[in-house]
């Protein structure tokens, strides 16, 4: 990265250049052994490191439009936050909020938006105990950006983390991807499609503690975001030094968002989910685990859709529909910026 | 608040709007007793509740320009987070940094603003171990905005609190008002003063621990940022329902200072400060919390500037150089915006 380039779009697609500037500017001057784990939320021991270990994250939204059908950007900015803190397998407690607030929003928006973040809140169950107001101009940001940090308990014993799929393990999606993507380029293009996309956007918290309770020895929980479930299996294959083999057909798809995927030229692997989550588990669990993801009120239509595979190391394969076998890379450039 | 209001520039000031913006917008939804404290940080106790008790706390950084004299948007989102937590009483340990980069900032602005954050974490002792990043396109932010949130432990018996002031109560400041302001303003006009002033921005952990250290009674801490001094004494007496009498004379200001706000038309007691702190202690612990605070890196200019007076309630008394005494509000409207 030579030191005349600019920061581009693509830097925050979550793919390949996203890891890129975080791997070359962030982790180089801030290394720590808690930081390098690039995990979703970081994990670490307060006082005497007896205490149960506590998990740590945050996220900026930026989405674009405010609001969009199934969500707007508090229910996204609660959830998102919630949904890394559960993928470690914490119990999400309390939440920070800090607002950039573009001069001019109206109240009558603002108000909508801090409640809408009461109710995702109140369905997480958890707590917004500390925020923080900041306005700038008009034109000196878009609206509102939206920052979101959060606490969690982690039980003691569990060991979730993208470095811990092992070969044979089974891939668990807990549902259609692609739905928040889609809902938000429509709401953002206007484009009316026959069977309008809604957002997936939701806490999914109770669905792990639901997985948990069942076999506390999950290997890999990720929600695949920007990106996508595409980006999101790439990360955990280079993490674990492990293959990722999934088929095509056994991945849910609603036809709305299959159409204007078509339509719009888009591979769903590769856009956001926002109620998502990919899991990895011993072959022992599979059934268990997708027992409970099933039960549960986000993943009534999870699915296995692979296994964790010896070779090739770092790479994801999939047998497509129509039977051949593709690698199936990071996403690389930006797809949809300001999807969350 | 009129449903077809706006938000203002000046809702983002600190001072009055500020606070009634949160009281009306935020608090009603969001109600929760650890939010409802209005505190710097949020105090809680995780697990049983016999765990020490934790501090939690966010701030968002749009500081315009991201470079000024003494200081840089990073030196800024590190040290304004530590000392939210240091005002509590906490030891600061863990941050978490996320970034809405506006495409097309320099690689080399941002490197320099990440070994800046580096190298106030280091001064702080403490370690960032989450971070995020968003890019938005040209025209939809100013270049870079940052939140950090921060995470710090409280030692147990501690009862630091803008609830906590008391009639006959000393009133510390520990260092000269309006440096940071006047910098950032500074730099962003293209002003030249005789004697240029930079940013007072800095880590003030280490001087809270020295204060506890000599005195763990200590009933008020607080960093006077947006809004200044003015603002926050107010924002004490308002909690503690109590008056705050203060010296004009005592109160230390750099010459430079003094003469940027003659020309400015500005009053310093309402310029932000970003390495201060004010601390209200009983009189018998007055004396060894003074000199515990001017042994410190940043402290050395500290000085008792009033003490706390039962009447009038909520209100802000300055005894005037000229010898009258006059009432110093909350800071109304905004004066200086984008200074942190």
């Amino acid at each position: 990265m030579a030191e005349d380039e600019r920061v581009l779009l693509a830097h925050g697609s979550g793919g390949r250049l996203s890891h890129e500037l975080v791997a070359q500017v962030f982790v180089p001057p801030w290394e720590n052994p808690i930081l390098s784990r690039l995990d979703d939320s970081a994990v670490f021991r307060l006082g005497d490191g007896t205490e149960p270990p506590l998990a740590f994250t945050t996220d900026s939204y930026v989405v674009k439009p405010l609001f969009f059908k199934g969500g707007d950007i508090g229910r996204l900015a609660v959830c998102g936050t919630v949904n890394d803190l559960a993928m470690s397998g914490a119990r999400p407690l309390y939440l920070s909020a800090g607002f950039v607030i573009e001069e001019g929003l109206t109240m009558t928006d603002l108000r909508a938006i801090v409640q809408s973040m009461r109710e995702a809140a109140e369905e997480a169950g958890v707590q917004i105990v500390a925020g923080d107001t900041k306005v700038v101009e008009k034109g000196s940001a878009d609206g509102l950006f939206i920052n979101t940090a959060g606490l969690g308990l982690l039980r003691s014993g569990l060991h979730i983390s993208g470095e811990g799929a092992q070969v044979g393990d089974i891939v668990i999606l807990s549902g259609s991807i692609g739905d928040h993507g889609i809902a938000v380029l429509s709401q953002r293009e206007g484009l009316d499609f026959e069977s309008p996309v809604s957002s997936d956007v939701a806490p999914l918290n109770h669905m792990v503690a639901a997985m948990l309770e069942v076999s506390p020895q999950i290997h890999v929980l990720r929600d695949p975001t920007r990106g996508g479930v595409a980006t999101s299996l790439n990360e955990i294959a280079g993490q674990s030094s492990v293959g990722i083999h999934i088929r095509e057909e056994t991945i849910p798809l609603k036809p709305g968002v299959w159409a204007a995927c078509e339509m719009l030229g888009l591979d769903p692997l590769y856009v956001a989910n926002e109620g998502k989550l990919v899991a990895m588990v011993s072959r022992a669990d599979a059934d268990k685990v997708l027992e409970a993801v099933r039960g549960s009120t986000y993943g009534r239509e999870a699915a296995i859709i692979g296994e964790v595979i010896p070779e090739p190391q770092g790479k994801v394969l999939m047998e497509t529909a129509v039977g051949g076998t593709r690698i199936v890379h990071m996403l690389v450039g930006e797809m949809l910026p300001r999807i969350c």
